[in-house]
């Protein structure tokens, strides 16, 4: 079966997420809206889905993946169901849980960051909330930012199978959406990922590990990875990183 | 086997979807923080669990739910679990997954209504950002409020089962929680949803008939169901809702 994914076609946003399970599941897919309107397909096939009255359960919005006669959304949702069909998630059902609960947890550090530079309303344009951006992103970085990464790193310290996965002893699709908040978290807030005092040893070695995946590799060179950029969830606007770290010699004076 | 419900003590918050799902199980359940800290429980037995490192799959923040030798975090993730074991979800694949897309869904809209409230920071109090949730609440009340209540009324319309429920032909943990997200609406932004104008009739006669549940009335008879307050996720400043509707003479003139 070839599935069939809807998201916005110029941004990774949440859609990555999904693109990484499909990729590292050897799935057969196409992103549609990244697929040409003349062929029926482009962001005019996604919003027909979405706009759809007779659909009986329609998504709220992208990503969502059609699979056969289903359409799923909700990121989460939908990689719980690619994790059973494509052994990457646990098989039984305490471990599905869990590696479930660690995906929601990581949606919920995802809309901190895209909150950053949207703090007011996702109708609106960053230029048209900066000084609320401001005050938003210092408290993410101050707060959010390192309780997340510090319970993601002991998650890693505590699994008893090892620190190679977030969950168990094989790799799942939480280990490929940790992988993708830490390289969206580097491209946005670089200093302040820098910064971090306690650093993330494990989530570091987590996410080399997962860019060299032998098909993850091939993904991320291939031009089916979108870079990031200024229109997504991960942007990079210098003044919500964090300030260049003062030289020692500064302070001794 | 007797549930431990972790959440905080003082509001209904995300702990209330929880509560509202072991209620119409008819489930045996202790809300630990609301307990006496003599007794080991109170909000010092939710912080052991929060802070306890040896503890192997931690939660990151309650609503949290032990369930014998388990702890189970993130709402819709609990409501996962308990609406398997007590008959409040599909129990076909393709059915659960549905009602658990609704879920997030609602939390998504959820965390908006907070955010109405708290656009900058949970660490701050509201008065530390009022401005800016003025502009958040306006935004919330133009496009997101009718957006998702416009969303889960076609939900009901769509069912090909009826317009009694989100899923199906029965209740499940989805219906629990829209009535609960309607009576929180209700009580923040009581003149933005008077005046919502396509209305959501389908969703009243849901809340209606939830709240009627033999269960669920008796609950919100007792003690157990805290009052909403302005320390919660739903919370009723003026400010914050619309403006009062003009009269038509003003209109005319």
């Amino acid at each position: 079966m070839r599935y069939e994914l809807f998201y916005w076609p110029s941004i990774q946003g949440r859609g990555e997420f999904v693109r990484l399970a499909l990729e590292q599941a050897g799935a057969e897919y196409i992103d549609v809206a990244r697929e040409s309107e003349a062929a029926g397909m482009g962001v005019a096939a996604l919003m027909r889905w979405l706009e759809d009255e007779t659909i009986e359960r329609p998504p709220y919005a992208p990503p969502f993946l059609k699979a056969g006669d289903r359409i799923i959304g909700q990121t989460a949702n939908i990689l719980m169901f690619l994790g059973a069909r494509h052994d990457l998630a646990p098989t039984d059902e305490a471990g599905r849980l869990w590696a479930h609960q660690l995906q929601l947890t990581l949606a919920d550090l995802v809309t901190h960051a895209h909150d950053t530079h949207h703090p007011i309303a996702g109708a609106l344009y960053y230029e048209e909330q900066k000084p609320e951006a401001r005050r938003r992103a210092a408290a993410f970085r101050k707060d959010r930012l390192p309780k997340f990464l510090g319970y993601f790193e002991s998650i890693l310290r505590r699994n008893p199978h090892g620190n190679d996965h977030m969950v168990g002893e094989t790799l799942s699709y939480v280990d490929l959406s940790m992988f993708q908040v830490m390289a969206g978290l580097r491209y946005a807030f670089p200093r302040a990922m820098a910064q971090l005092k306690r650093g993330h040893p494990l989530l570091d070695a987590l996410s080399g590990r997962v860019a060299a995946l032998p098909r993850i590799s091939a993904y991320l060179a291939s031009k089916r990875r979108l870079p990031f950029n200024q229109k997504g969830i991960f942007r990079h606007y210098r003044e919500l990183d964090a300030r260049p770290a003062r030289k020692a010699a500064h302070k001794s004076k």
